[in-house]
């Protein structure tokens, strides 16, 4: 271990902190859903992750900054032991956040010792716990976002953006994939989570993929033409769904003055019609796709096509661009925004690669105990961490969820 | 209106903030329950109310601290329009505490010029501010202790009482009342509510009531004998909720160390024996006084024992105490605790008086709406402002709730 | 116990099956919700009551019909044991309705011999028993229609009425009441329920009743006026319930052709207009009060107002009329239906008289225990049997509550 | 169309009339829970999926039996029009069973007459009407099975099996397969549903496959061992629904006197130890494997291997052999009962193969509109009509679905 994974902590951890900028300890505290957590929560766990992963079984004699965190911060190991309900974070008025950012200091400081000690053991749980971490970088977005969404005062922490493209993006063009025989999942030598493991072979039929997801001005011909109302575009839990929670577009557009705005960390904003449609869940992107005669993408066909077309993912729209919205799509029809801009569903179920074996310990928790009722999100998004994204990485949401930054890339079959 | 109503409005706005001082911002903006409310939100509200029923109609040129908070801070008055939801009153981070502070000290500083203007039409809106901020006092300090309960550290705003008493409580005695024609409801010449009035005649046979509350180490017993788990000591409904929540001791009772402790704003504290129980339902003390072979008192016989016996207010266990908690019962058999220490639940449901005509205007929603499903309690309690006591006032609640300092006194049939 | 007992025995258990004449065992079988229960179900649980209350103790070496029934057709007396769960009565096809049939005869037969016996123990025994069963007819009758309402065929049990009165009702017109002390409760020499009792004196202040029922005419005025959309009319609790319900209209009215018609026993018929209104809330009586100006009666002011007034039980549209609907009111302004057309919502919530006691042994169940969250209704309806009417009866429903046969008499201060 | 046809048409439906033979008319009204149908429901539905896809388009002046069917007896097919709601299907006391019957008469007598015109565009429709009719006698036996499992007299259709194997199962034998291309989904030439095409490749690692199914022996020793109670056994999704749904045992088990019992259509009777389990969840199977170090097939995996070892479809336990339970298995270890006794739940999510395309107009609804939050189950079970399957067949369920005749397979990576 070098000075450089010691840089590479401190960067990190400091990219999580940076986020809080503009947040108050009583946004920090809130929980809005129970599927979202108060920002106070993630900085914890993040932290509690290092302490109860790498300082407790590694940095002798540890001391602990606070027995009940281990009970606290847990997020769902049940090998861990027994923890807070995920419903009642939200209830964590105590500890203060200036406790939490003690906890953060404390456990950095120790961590530095360790990593100057260059114990070897620590590398590879150094590694997953900053792609743990990175993770929550998201995360903490999202659910800061969704706390947002319900204040009726409609609060901003960016400006907004100040010239936003008004060109419309170029007509969506299928591209053709030959298919066949192809290897699928992490190649070897760099860092992957259990679920991209092991790579494998499997068979394309030949498909086609659009260059650019769907767009906001192609989502309201959806909406203008019924797609919220007719039941036969629908799958038939996607059909009950929307009906019992009243959808009638995504989850942040709202009509104002007669025109759709959609919120943001920009608070209200006109819609930009050429940037991705965002915050739709499986459902209605997969009612969309029917809509339009076509299909979602298989999570191995996305795979496939961003190895061989190998976008450049220092351009993408990431979390660092601080941009933190889909951006409009280029008028050229060239394949684009593969990576990053929004999550991109497939119509692939989260399940488990031939050969599959978990990660050891208590790590093994980390995805296999999902592959139920979710499915697979490619390409990350424009608040996903840059260096988390490769081509190979699965992100999986409930079908229903739609609080992330996910939209939708059409598919067929030639 | 003269200078002594000006020092009466500071005192009760004081004691408001007075009640926060060891509170962060993070405890209050959390809402832990539908049926709680964030501390902040009482802040405002109680702002809301001076400025909605006094400022906007008799300030002149008032200008708003914010258009928003009138949507926002509005609590059930539908005749003033469209509120944010009750349940979502904890999603507000925004706007800060420090916001809503100084929104409390704009409509104070305008309260004062006008009680400077000796406005006359303000004095009966003044006061009914006045002791709507008093029930709101109460319900801040309940809906706190009601978050801190779910937190794990068990936080204490209290230091523990340093000496407790020791002694028994005098073995409970059943005092006769002779009943006959009594006169019920507020009297004349000072502050009630729509709903104790107007003063009426009832007609009350013979009754016998309780010298003291019902104890701790009485509801021990009680738990003892198996009444939790006995359907016969219930209501059907009662017996129910029973169930379904899991009822086996009043709300904040936990064993700990094979000891019973309660938590309160000392954190969790061994019980004291011969103070009243509290926390309990209606359907707890209904069951406790079925088992004990009485019954509760109707809310008459309690404003008629109360009228007679002359309780002195002034010594009672009341909020300025600041002890938060009920106090040992003497081991003499005198009547006590009539006021303060615990409210007491009636058997009579919450109903219109014979000539009941609600107050005008918005104030109308005030107390009529709730008439339906919910049980008087008397006497007030711990936490509850000296000033809005009598031996008039009816508090009323739903049966199945804990969180109010809610206890018992037992009353029978002569 | 004389043969008069034993006529009066089989004339009860008769009416109850006349009752089933035009019912298939597939109607008899299915339980439309979890506050109805099978007809299949009333007619085994109300042969249960004798065979548990009258069979057992007091036959000599009595064989139960079937030892599984004390567990199947017992409703809620905890004393007697555990029993079958009440949202569950409807999955019982077996045992078949041609076994509760001879189950029936079984106990028949059975009463018979002890009636023959004479045996001193059984008369008060019998007449609680066939009380129950007058009750439970009327609940089976209730039961069946809310399960013909769902069904999209709209089946009719009865042939439409042929000539229904168009006459328009009388205006309404208040009555004067003096109050004062009154006697209120069951009279001695005649049969009561122990919530009936003991009879007691109480204090009423003047007060106003109407003449008659409030009628569908002037319901359809107050859905004109938006009554169903105006919150300021309604308890708060019964605006949620309203809302959350999606109430327009009384349980069973219906929008056909653009015209009301209601649904009973002879399927969809267009409104009479001059008939009583039923199938209403609480919730909704006590909107329309406040709608109109008025108020809701206590039951001690129609108890009152009943025995002054006495109106003839015979001739009132009970059970035994077999038309089964409110009919028409008088052109005339006489005081009229305080017994039978429809239950009269009253204010008072049912709590116990002073004095009370439960009866003994597990009739202590009968009553006692439904004393919260439920409100008084008084003088019958047309499908109540005539011989269970009296002026101190008091039935009880929960505030949200529609399918009994409930109507609404306005009352007000004087 | 020849009197082939007419025949076959024939045999089905009498097969469906034949299973009712000792069911009652209560039996058959009554719905158990939302996610089963009333038999008299399936008899009719399936009725009405004749004479809507076949009579109504192709049937000269065909006059419909009653048009009210046409609501009350569609399913799914929101193509067709609005329908009756699915959880309400048990309210239908009317129309009786006797007017199904007839109903039932009527399609058949016209379809009669169809065929011997011989036309031409309704093989098709008819070879999927009777295919839907076989799917919908398993599911009446199902939901037949679980109306008897709730009523506390456990009644019987069937005598108990006389002499049960008591032999023990071979012990599990993990058998080898290579996998490489395949093959996958319906061959041409005969009968298919839309989701078991188009035919196409998969590329398939090597796998093993067990010999049988797992028993209740083993099963019982999955209880023993705690399985119901450590979460580390389980998915997420699958931990909370056990506890929630307090799951300790199969659907079916009961322990009486000591000892497991299963209930089925002979009541209940002693679990047979060599028995395959049956009645269990994804979750539990999927719990189970982990537990056994193995994990479930893939779909492609089953079929692949079914298609290689040619099982004997007419030696297996399907429907017609009127067993109706699962039986033992052989104390040789050969692959055996890879068709009947039990569905195999695979971890394969329900999904679309490569190019898929749903059938035309209604029909196509039949199962595309289902592929999302299901599992595929393999092999038909002991209720299955032997006709309807064939190694591509595709079953689904949800994964906390347990009343369908569903069992274990366990596999492996070579």
């Amino acid at each position: 271990m070098t000075s450089s994974a010691e840089k590479w902590y401190q960067q990190v951890r400091q990219q999580t902190l940076a986020l809080t900028e503009d947040l108050s300890a009583e946004d920090m505290v809130v929980q809005s859903m129970p599927d979202a957590s108060p920002a106070k929560w993630h900085l914890a766990h993040t932290s509690w992750f290092f302490e109860h992963f790498i300082l407790q079984p590694y940095f002798q004699n540890y001391q602990c900054f606070n027995h009940h965190y281990q009970y606290l911060f847990n997020s769902y190991y049940d090998t861990v032991g027994s923890r807070h309900a995920r419903p009642q974070r939200g209830l964590l008025s105590r500890p203060p956040l200036s406790d939490i950012m003690q906890y953060r200091q404390h456990v950095d400081s120790h961590i530095s010792i360790l990593l100057r000690q260059q114990h070897p053991a620590i590398t590879d749980l150094l590694t997953i716990g900053l792609h743990h971490e990175m993770q929550h970088q998201e995360l903490l977005l999202t659910d800061i976002l969704h706390l947002l969404s319900h204040n009726p005062l409609a609060p901003a922490l960016l400006a907004a953006q100040s010239q936003p493209s008004l060109n419309a993006a170029a007509a969506v063009s299928m591209i053709c994939f030959d298919g066949g025989m192809a290897e699928i999942g992490a190649e070897a030598g760099s860092f992957s989570y259990d679920c991209e493991n092991p790579r494998h072979s499997v068979y394309l039929a030949p498909f086609k993929l659009a260059h650019r997801p769907v767009t906001n001005a192609e989502w309201q011909d959806f909406i203008s033409d019924g797609g919220y109302q007719n039941p036969l575009l629908w799958l038939s839990d996607g059909w009950h769904y929307c009906q019992s929670a009243n959808w009638q577009a995504p989850l942040y557009w709202r009509n104002l003055d007669q025109q759709w705005h959609s919120f943001g960390f920009s608070g209200n904003q006109p819609l930009l019609p050429s940037a991705p449609v965002c915050h739709i869940s499986y459902y209605e992107a997969d009612a969309y796709a029917r809509w339009a005669g076509k299909r979602l993408p298989r999570e191995q066909e996305w795979e496939y096509a961003t190895n061989l077309t190998q976008p450049p993912l220092q351009q993408a729209n990431f979390l660092e661009q601080h941009i933190w919205q889909p951006t409009a799509c280029s008028s050229q029809p060239n394949m684009e925004k593969l990576f990053g801009d929004v999550w991109e569903w497939c119509q692939s179920p989260y399940s488990a690669y031939p050969g599959f074996k978990p990660a050891q310990g208590a790590l093994a928790e980390y995805n296999g105990k999902f592959m139920a009722n979710q499915f697979v999100l490619r390409g990350g998004s424009c608040v996903s961490a840059r260096q988390q994204l490769r081509s190979s990485y699965r992100n999986f949401f409930h079908p229903q969820q739609r609080w992330q930054f996910s939209g939708i890339r059409l598919a067929e079959d030639q």
